[in-house]
């Protein structure tokens, strides 16, 4: 048992003090290495502090290096931990509440299935597993993945124009040497930054497109001479819109005519809350022109480095020229293709979608009775846009929120054209990450960062 | 049992007999969805043919996704396997004999260490391997990266300067957008042929440069004005040359004047055969020069898909000012940290080393012993380069081998500039794909192929 305590005139946010009296301790050889802290109910009731503080703290000490978790027995020091004067630097306000919209709870990740899985897969021994295998990933496991968007987007797809790759941006980056630099690609304006940057990244020319009625502005597609655009049809990110039918159907006619090639990304596909949810833009595509791409990021975890696309012909047989594998390992492959055949999958997204609409209630619920601001309805997804009506500006409320412990992002954060005054004042929060407990705390102590009454 | 027999009279490689014989069982209802196939004892001695043959077969079946392989049962066809039509197409001469320079060989793979690992990792269920994780890889994987270099290659790594992805080719394209595509990419010629694909899939400018004693041509990089240099001094791929002290001195002077980047590419630096070998480039670097890129796709495996890169302070700001995330998936990393903490990666090492040198000593004596042509003889790796003497170009002796079932590369399939008349008739040998008596198989069947007394 350590003999600390917390000094109780220290402004410093309670975590960051917890934290830095463990380094101070592991600096001091108080505790030493290969020996185990206190469990934290242990400290967190020597220090009068809540466990979930002192989880964060552990987390930390985690993620640094400086401990290592032992299965059913606790935190160990590493033997070879970090330097004491890079241990104890300052780290930042830790986030306690993420409302990040790319945010996972990791509890509700069907990991004892997946643990069978691919612990059958382990015993197989296969020896295909080893070798770079096929380089738009396995047949068998391509063959699954069609006909699950079948059943659950509902169009048909030919297993021989998917292709697997470790995470999306890697998608984006192959797409842009598929497509070719010379085109100038579209990206919705706001969009998703990430994609944005990938492109930049990949020598792309990228020309930001405004929205109308929450669709990318086809006249302005037009204008640019864009020969490809990165959209989210199903839900614009972040604006949170469904593209209506008459926009996704000027979108694709612009595509015919002009030869362009539209870059679906289905994020959150899975987990739209609309009883008549639109077709994607592939079910739509006449004339080769729709990439759709989706992952397993959202759908299961993003450790995993999971994501796919289905190409028209042309860029699949440019694929095929130029690459010679496949970036996601072959025991992953093999333990998704057994999660979806043998139905765990479906079975994980109708879980999912259940949960999530529980926390989608309670965040509206308590948005409304913590009169926190105004929540944009609409039918899909997991997050939501939420207008404080405090005064503040979009920085102002994500920087007084981080303080507080809670991570957010504000709608402005990706737009290219600065302030739009629509965008003032509106952030995103993300529902994937948190249960409902942790939703209401964290709007919780969102009214008070805010100061809200 | 099937009531099929071989045509006596084909002149059809006896593989594609065979493999056209159960398509049309198949494509004819003799053997339908969900039964089981012959084992491939039985099928070969109701055949005539050797159980390899059908082994063979089996695995394309297999790999076209026609049937699937249940554990200790056999293998059975599949409910939805591809259209009779798309099944019955002829198949490419099957590889019975794997003498390219990418092969491995599954039957070395240590598969009940890397399971045990992975099953420890599994059970841990930690909720780090699911998040999205640390950009560059975790950390504790890159400091026992960092610790094994050092104790292997001999020199010290910072681990916060370590870079994990999905392969070499993803380390290659974001090495472009850290680099930067104003800069001119020098590569050696002949040279890796891949990586100077991805090098222009990514938008880089390339410029080929010359050998000199089997090293980068070093006035020529100067001539050319080229930014970054992609180099493989421990072993020149293909010539397999050593570059010697005063070339790495050359180079690395280049760099430092010009402040050009040095991608040293040490794929086989674990396995040189030499007393002494000479240190990398990544030790002699003083101003931060030098990226070092090694992969596990050699040591390992290529399916495990982990590759890993070095970086100069510079480009390690960048890398983390434009990714978010490591390609890598986290139970991966983790099995890999485990197999490097525990010895296991260095007593495999030390196993290969001995395994590969018995292969290099069957090669060489075969080859002397058929009188196949010339060994260029050197000290390191897993591939030998043979000189034939038969008055066939490269390209012949290569389709030659093909149909004779024999995967081999000429020295010409590296080069960007034509006809060195000094390739000429000369082939690469990769020793990693098979044991020795299927090399010794293999040579002989070049042998008759290229019809050599």
């Amino acid at each position: 048992m350590l003999s600390i305590k917390l000094d109780a005139g220290s402004e410093r946010p309670l975590i960051e003090q917890v934290y830095l009296l463990i380094c101070k301790e592991i600096e001091q050889g108080h505790i030493r290495p290969g020996e185990r802290l206190p469990s934290r109910r242990e400290l967190a009731e020597q220090l009068k502090v809540s466990t979930t503080t002192v989880e964060t703290v552990y987390e930390h000490l985690l993620e640094e290096g400086i401990c290592e978790s032992r299965p059913r027995s606790g935190l160990y020091v590493l033997d070879a931990h970090p330097a004491p004067a890079a241990a104890v630097r300052l780290p930042e306000v830790l986030v306690r509440w993420d409302f990040g919209t790319g945010a996972m709870d990791p509890a509700q990740f069907p990991y004892s299935t997946w643990a069978k899985l691919m612990r059958i897969v382990l015993t197989e021994q296969s020896d295909e597993l080893l070798r770079t295998g096929d380089p738009q990933g396995s047949r068998p496991l391509r063959r699954e993945i069609a006909k699950m968007i079948q059943r659950l987007r509902g169009f048909d797809v030919d297993p021989e124009r998917i292709v697997l790759a470790a995470g999306t941006d890697i998608l984006v980056a192959i797409l842009i040497t598929l497509i070719g630099r010379e085109r100038l690609f579209a990206v919705e304006d706001p969009g998703y930054s990430r994609a944005r940057r990938i492109l930049i990244a990949g020598g792309a020319r990228i020309a930001p497109i405004s929205l109308t009625d929450g669709a990318i502005n086809v006249r302005e597609l037009y204008q640019t001479g864009a020969g490809a655009a990165y959209v989210t049809p199903g839900r614009q990110f972040p604006t949170g819109q469904e593209m209506a039918m008459d926009g996704r159907e000027r979108l694709m006619r612009w595509a015919n005519e002009t030869g362009a090639y539209v870059l679906e990304d289905d994020y959150e596909g899975e987990f739209t809350f609309s009883d008549s949810p639109l077709p994607p833009l592939a079910a739509l595509d006449t004339h080769e022109r729709v990439v759709y791409i989706n992952t397993f990021a959202r759908t299961l975890a993003p450790g995993l480095r999971i994501s796919y696309m289905i190409l028209p012909g042309a860029l699949r047989d440019r694929y095929c020229e130029l690459y010679s594998a496949c970036s996601v390992p072959g025991f992953e492959q093999s333990a998704l293709e057994k999660f979806i055949s043998g139905g765990y999958f479906e079975r994980h997204i109708k879980r999912m979608r259940q949960i999530y609409r529980e926390r989608r209630n309670c965040l509206t619920e308590h948005v409304a009775r913590l009169h926190l601001g105004e929540l944009h309805r609409n039918n899909a997804g997991l997050f939501e846009l939420l207008s404080v009506n405090s005064g503040m500006s979009s920085e102002q409320l994500v920087e007084k929120a981080r303080q507080a412990g809670v991570r957010l992002t504000a709608l402005s954060d990706y737009s290219i054209l600065p302030d739009r005054a629509e965008e003032s004042g509106t952030v995103l929060l993300g529902l994937a990450g948190m249960d409902t407990e942790q939703i209401r705390d964290g709007l919780e102590t969102l009214k008070s960062a805010w100061q809200i009454d």
